[in-house]
């Protein structure tokens, strides 16, 4: 059997739609036919030259398929326990990752040694299925899978697997949100959907930041109460603004989806006492952040960074968005959709125009069949 | 009755001995004979001006007493549930605070509205007594008391309700210390309890770090492994030693105690992924701290300020002291001793010769009466 993907030879260079043989799957293996990829903001990065990443690669890793073939002497199940076979859908995590590693058994399995990430691996004869712009990706052992409810439309599935599980990361690691006052910085698709999440998990107050007005009413949509352009608003007018719209003396929890050092800055800046601020946007070399010491000690605030998720947290997005997926308007999410021998112009529409995500049809419209 | 207590009028001025009436107890309240006093940094800090209180008051906030009188229609108990009566030896939170008010429903009873705090009141011919250089102390209703066994000195029972308490805050903050390897920045009283509380919870690899050779050959009787002297290691190889010596790919949690930024920053340089940062230290004006937000987040890093403790912080401090008073020398905290009159001279002496501890004897040696 062969099947098509994108190559990706480096930053300035074309894409290439190249052909390769797809193997047998060994034990804990599981060969994926991709349907549907969504190009994550880190793929840009890559694309652009940005971010440097082995090369030649397939880029993609918001993906999901359906299961092709599995290996017969081994007993598959998903993270809910389900036994898998060929034909289901499913989405899975960005990792396969050693169970036995320290930092699995901490619940980080993100960092265990002999990590595998899909969408950032080098592509070879020997093995070149695994990212979201081909045909196929073949799963490795100990990679979180997930199968998928079909009322979810793949395009939406797409993104649980880096940006939501991500958030749900998040928002484990902010604690319980009922009753809290909550301000998301950055309204990207992380953004939009850390504001859902807070609201179904039960913040009573919700506002976002950005320095674009029309990300801002995007998020409105996403169960925010107010948004704040951060462009036009400076650090000191934005504490006062939110001390006085929330009506208390500060914010429970920030979040920082945005990556930029000012709004870090602003957002411990409006914590009150007992605040959380969870960073998760600045993934780049960037100035470093100014703290005030003395005001972390004294306001007992903790600040926490999270990369990427554990198996919970995949397992989290994916029941969020299973409960909630036509109470938030998700379908805004995809702008543009493009075939996968368009892997290009999707990018360069992805550079250009800036949307939440633009998607990548893998195989024809089911609808179409 | 009557009853001595030293005036503190503002910096640069003579401590007063002074003598008031003792007023009797309102329901809740608890009239004590403070017998021991040790001063502490945030009292010498207001003594020298570097930190401005409400003058005239009465410092002193570390204090051992016994009970003198209850007001007979209200059950008194202390944090642990015991019985409270004249004659009993205890120590008590340096707050009093509302149990109703939101902080303190959020575990944070030392940010509740309306709290009063001991050793930073306004010293008034009704309401004298709320210091530690003074005769007596009256203690108001919500000020968490605890029972002391008679077996710990004085001295050493009389940093409880400061110190020791603020370090079980800073213990808690950290999480579970089992197998952890650990670095405490400054080796003060917060400093040298914390390696032994950090010891006694199990961590497997304790270090200190400070600028003081005599400070750090102290706390190695404290449960350190290894001491670093940081006025002559600069922080890349200070990063570099700890990390050879702790064999591992970083440490997994950092206690700042000295307030210094650049240890502040070198504990958060030194840390694994996964790891947390407790800063304690920083309760004054400084420069601000320079974080880079990559690294927090890359390496799922937690920063987590603490100021004070709660009521199960004092208890846990107690429950620590009892079981471990005699396995670390906790004798060598009070350097010099001075009597209740002599309080001008124990300030002096602290300040020119800034041992860990000077205590003040409130009431003369038990031996000697």
């Amino acid at each position: 059997m062969k099947g098509k993907l994108i190559a990706f030879n480096g930053a300035g260079r074309p894409l290439e739609l190249k052909e390769f043989t797809v193997g047998a799957v060994a034990p804990g293996e599981v060969l994926v036919r991709n349907l549907y990829t969504t190009i994550c903001g880190s793929d840009i990065h890559t694309y652009c030259g940005v971010r440097q990443e082995t090369c030649p690669t397939v880029l993609g890793h918001e993906i999901v398929g359906e299961i092709v073939a599995l290996h017969e002497s081994y007993d598959y199940r998903d993270l809910q326990g389900q036994s898998l076979q060929a034909g289901d859908i499913i989405t899975w995590s960005i990792f396969s990752s050693n169970p036995d590693s320290v930092y699995a058994k901490q619940g980080i399995p993100q960092k265990g040694e002999g990590l595998f990430k899909y969408g950032h691996a080098l592509l070879t004869e020997a093995d070149p299925f695994h990212g979201g712009l081909a045909e196929y990706c073949k799963l490795r052992a100990h990679t979180g899978i997930l199968k998928l409810p079909s009322y979810i439309p793949l395009p939406v599935a797409a993104t649980l697997n880096c940006a939501m599980a991500t958030v749900a990361g998040a928002i484990r690691m902010a604690g319980d949100l009922r009753g809290k006052k909550v301000v998301v910085f950055g309204t990207g698709l992380l953004g939009i959907s850390c504001a859902a999440m807070c609201r179904e998990a039960g913040a009573t107050w919700i506002a976002t930041a950005d320095i674009s007005d029309q990300r801002l009413d995007v998020s409105k949509k996403f169960g925010v109460d107010e948004t704040y352009n951060t462009a036009v608003l400076k650090a000191d007018a934005l504490t006062e603004a939110v001390k006085n719209k929330s009506s208390s003396k500060g914010i429970d929890v920030v979040f920082d989806m945005s990556g930029a050092p000012e709004a870090m800055e602003a957002g411990v800046d409006i914590l009150g006492i007992g605040g959380c601020a969870v960073w998760v946007g600045a993934v780049f070399r960037n100035r470093k952040i100014q703290i005030d010491a003395e005001r972390i000690i004294r306001n007992l605030i903790t600040i926490k960074g999270i990369h990427n998720y554990n198996f919970d947290d995949l397992k989290y997005a994916l029941d969020f968005l299973s409960a909630n997926y036509n109470r938030y308007p998700f379908e805004l999410i995809v702008e543009k959709e493009f075939p996968l021998s368009e892997a290009e112009q999707a990018f360069e529409y992805a550079v250009t125009n800036k949307p939440i995500r633009v998607g990548v049809r893998i195989q024809p419209d089911p609808d179409s069949k």
